[in-house]
């Protein structure tokens, strides 16, 4: 049962299995009337159930157990990032941070930006099949695309870092970040954030940090954020 | 110009450059005779050169300075993977560790394989456009894909690891990797490594290792196994 299904339509007893999920578990699966399914809701919650209708519009199932905070981590990674301009390296990143594990990411507007939208459907759908890939049960909140000024102002994560380049003098977020916080961290374009985007952040409580010496693109470096703040909290 | 070119016809003081990398120059950058650029040779060296022939099928540059061993690096990293069933995997896999800076790259025929075949054309342009892109000069070495049991056997790097799933219990390899030092790293395929290949490869001195508690992607562990390393050696 390595497998995780996904649905929002949770009640006290019973599960309805959106249309593609059931499809793939009763066609591709061949699962029957009684076989028993694991089911994720994004929140945290992991349910056993058994399959009660086998018809692919209205698969419904019974719950037999749920276990809550399935997989629940003690440190939080908001990510901010500057989308690429390709939107297929956008979906890379997020189906690899969701991988290796992610509660939050924002996409950022800023002056050297090389794309202002993002698809937002695409982004969820690719998220879903990551967590389910592989086996959580938390979705990351994604949060729609907004202006640099607009971020740094809001943001209310405790440790907040801002990566950009030709800054090899800017301490290294592997050594920087301490263990079981709440971080956010700032990736931008490929054209780096501006001189006063920079500064913009350092006032609101930014510390510049380096991911390393090499020179990543847009989504590499994100993914690389990502791996080192959980490699942090990992070796304990 | 941040933007390196590739070329392997390269003279005293002379450079052809190959006709995709001259059509880019001259058609897209609109170079023109006279005009530097700076080219590559995938082995550490990086020259500086001038344009002396606008033309695409034959454009020839004069070197005016060479710089030798460019961002060489005091440790080895190579990684013996399994590759995904997707080549589009296999490809994402080679960028991105080509990015974060690797030395070799062998492919693995094993029990569990979903592919036992690799486009080594496809996967060598791959890796010249990630060396380019992150401005290096070297470029990895590439090996066709061989049995795991032959890889095993005459794998030369002296300390080697070998990331498997379901066994928690294993070192963090962030622990136990040494700094500066010749690293061999496998990456087994989604149905992980045989029984008999692990205890194959820990009769042949590989250590088991944990890469964290996420479960990965083939892909992604190689992306990550690679990150881990360079990490380690950036610390100092």
């Amino acid at each position: 049962m390595n497998q995780f299904f996904y649905a929002t339509q949770i009640y006290d007893e019973k599960i309805i299995l959106p249309k593609d999920e059931a499809l793939h578990a009763l066609k591709v699966l061949r699962k029957k009337n009684g076989d028993q399914i694991r089911v994720v809701d994004g929140k945290g919650n992991l349910y056993d159930a058994y399959i009660d209708s086998e018809d692919i519009q209205d698969c419904c199932l019974s719950i037999k157990s749920k276990c809550k905070d399935y997989g629940y981590q003690s440190y939080y990674i908001h990510i901010g990032i500057v989308p690429p301009k390709s939107h297929d390296r956008v979906e890379l990143f997020v189906e690899k941070v969701v991988e290796i594990g992610v509660q939050e990411i924002s996409f950022i507007n800023a002056e050297h930006s090389e794309r202002n939208n993002i698809k937002l459907n695409r982004i969820h759908k690719c998220a879903v099949s990551a967590m389910k890939q592989s086996l959580k049960a938390y979705l990351p909140q994604i949060n729609d695309i907004v202006s640099m000024t607009d971020f740094i102002k809001s943001c209310g994560n405790s440790e907040k870092y801002i990566a950009h380049l030709n800054e090899d003098e800017n301490d290294l977020l592997m050594q920087s970040a301490t263990i079981g916080s709440d971080y956010c961290i700032l990736i931008g374009p490929e054209g780096d954030f501006s001189l006063t985007e920079i500064n913009e952040s350092l006032q609101f409580g930014f510390e510049p940090v380096s991911l390393g010496a090499n020179r990543l693109r847009t989504e590499t470096a994100g993914i690389a954020s990502c791996h080192i703040l959980n490699l942090v909290n990992e070796k304990q």
